[in-house]
């Protein structure tokens, strides 16, 4: 393909076994003969002034450039007079969706073997506010906040989701019985969305009993929308289910279009460098941000790669039981395609 | 027994099947001679003004002079202008600490089984506090509120809980990466507590990765102590492991030495008066709020029976895959005693 067919995508590798998995997306993506060309940026090793975080300007200004990007797991330096990374990157990004498909992966056993849905999490506000206070000395105060747009933002993406992606129902999680102004409002912006897709079957489930369903029957459920902590909760919540944030997916979803795609897991700095870890949450996470750009051909040619990888077992690496060091894997993967 | 050493508690035997499961608690607790005498208290058919709510105040007044309590499910009634009836109780009460051991049943299969932990959430304030008003148009706020008064209070309960049952382990549970000042507070007060029990140990642990740790192996908790919300949450989700709310024991601990025991579970209108229902939640609560009166003979008589019916499998309730009736499922637990 001709150069300028080419698309360009930020990629951001990240710290500990960031980039060696980033290495084994890139990979299998000219395997695949994916279409697209890399802008690879790393954080900084100064506090970037315009951005207060360790992320620098141009890095953010090349997401917003490219509108589609891929990120690997990146720890926040400690100490004071920065922000975290990720939470950087949500603000500046406005980040306002974070979905997480998670479904059961073939071979690869667990107590469930029917998980089948997407967690859509509000990703801007909420419990997230940070805004804070001492009243008085021994009582402190957390402001969570609600808005109409942002929850009507993030339902009408829940349902435009469910609906590209032939999914039937759309669940809304909240705790309204207590919070009946922020998550009353955050439920009255999904059922006005909800109208609009008289298809898609609408339900609102109460956080504690949602988490209980969850681990009795998790089939029960198809496409999950929430306000920020919730989302947070859920979403961790359901990668335990098929075997932890080492095999989910993550897209975040931004205003005007943006999609950065993300492993969330950790940076693992004590096997880094030692080409011993798992790259499939950020192999899965590149497969979302395929589809986002609709690239299903390649989706489907790498994520049938993944999984037939490891339902095979022959190659899996030491955190799914298996012995394989990274570039094994990634090349087992490679083959399959 | 002589009269005068019977201890007086009260009984809430609550709505729908309430009454049926309350009934069941009482003859178990006469086949195994239990030196308790119930004094009986029903939710009001008016709102008393002295709750606002439908609970009268001499039903409350009833649990502040016996000190103990044991309570079937209350459904609210539906308008405005009263309070919620748990809410009304944990308030009027100072029910500060809600505590579910929550353990297998031998011989109820489900996908564990090798849960045993006991969660214990703090009851009056965090999320619940009701303080939530509109900014603007479509900007509302919910406040959450954390005191060093209340998280130490319910810090302390755990750690003298953990070390009176024998167990080894306290983890807290908090998101305190996101709400530094208020799961801060509570963080702290959960330290200073712990430093006076050095046979405990203690973890703090962040509420998504610990439903993701719940789910993949709940045999690495004991001990869980947590804000309002958190434990609204997990407590429920703890419930789903192991069978759900029918089977899940309840006790509140209030100011003043004060134990309310319930059935968390709903009053199931569809099936009331049809000898239905299960007893199991509220009789392993009626055991709880034995083993708080320190009546462990009696406790651990009427839990091995429970268990032992259940486990045999000849007598269970329809919620359970039996086809017994609550009378019948009583009268095996009574035979085992
Ligand atoms: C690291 C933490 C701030 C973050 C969050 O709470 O959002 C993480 O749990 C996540 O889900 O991305
Ligand atoms: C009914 C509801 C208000 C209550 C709560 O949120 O506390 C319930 O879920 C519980 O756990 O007792």
């Amino acid at each position: 393909s001709s150069e300028s067919n080419l698309i360009r995508a930020t990629l951001f590798p990240g710290d500990g076994i960031g980039p060696e998995i980033a290495e084994s997306v890139k990979q299998v993506f000219r395997t695949a003969d994916v279409p697209i060309e890399w802008e690879e940026h790393y954080v900084g090793t100064e506090i970037d002034p315009r951005t207060q975080s360790f992320l620098t300007w141009e890095s953010l200004e090349s997401v917003r450039r490219n509108k589609v990007g891929l990120k690997g797991p990146m720890a926040t330096p400690i100490g004071k007079g920065h922000r975290s990374l990720n939470l950087t990157l949500r603000k500046e990004l406005n980040l306002y969706a974070n979905v997480r498909p998670c479904y059961s992966l073939p071979g690869y056993k667990t107590k469930y073997d029917d998980v089948n849905l997407v967690t859509i999490r509000e990703n801007t506000e909420g419990e997230y506010s940070g805004l804070e206070h001492q009243v008085v000395r021994g009582v402190v105060e957390s402001l969570k906040i609600i808005t109409r747009q942002a929850s009507l933002r993030v339902a009408e993406y829940a349902f435009f989701y469910a609906k590209a992606h032939g999914r039937e129902r759309v669940s809304a999680i909240h705790k309204a019985n207590i919070m009946q102004k922020t998550d009353g409002l955050f439920l009255k912006c999904c059922r006005e969305v909800a109208e609009k897709y008289p298809e898609i079957v609408y339900e609102e489930v109460v956080i504690d009993n949602c988490c209980m369903m969850l681990v009795k029957n998790p089939a029960l459920f198809d496409v999950l929308v929430m306000p920020n902590l919730y989302g947070d909760i859920i979403s961790d919540l359901c990668a335990g289910l098929i075997g932890g944030l080492g095999l989910t997916p993550s897209c975040n979803i931004g205003e005007g279009g943006v999609a950065l795609a993300e492993a969330v897991h950790g940076s693992a700095p004590d096997i880094a460098g030692k080409n011993l870890a798992n790259p499939t949450a950020l192999l899965l996470s590149a497969v979302t941000m395929l589809r986002h750009l609709e690239l299903h051909d390649k989706a489907d040619r790498i994520q049938d790669a993944v999984l037939k990888t490891i339902a095979e077992g022959k190659y899996r690496t030491g955190d799914l039981g298996g012995k394989s060091k990274t570039t094994e894997f990634t090349k087992a993967i490679c083959d399959h395609i």
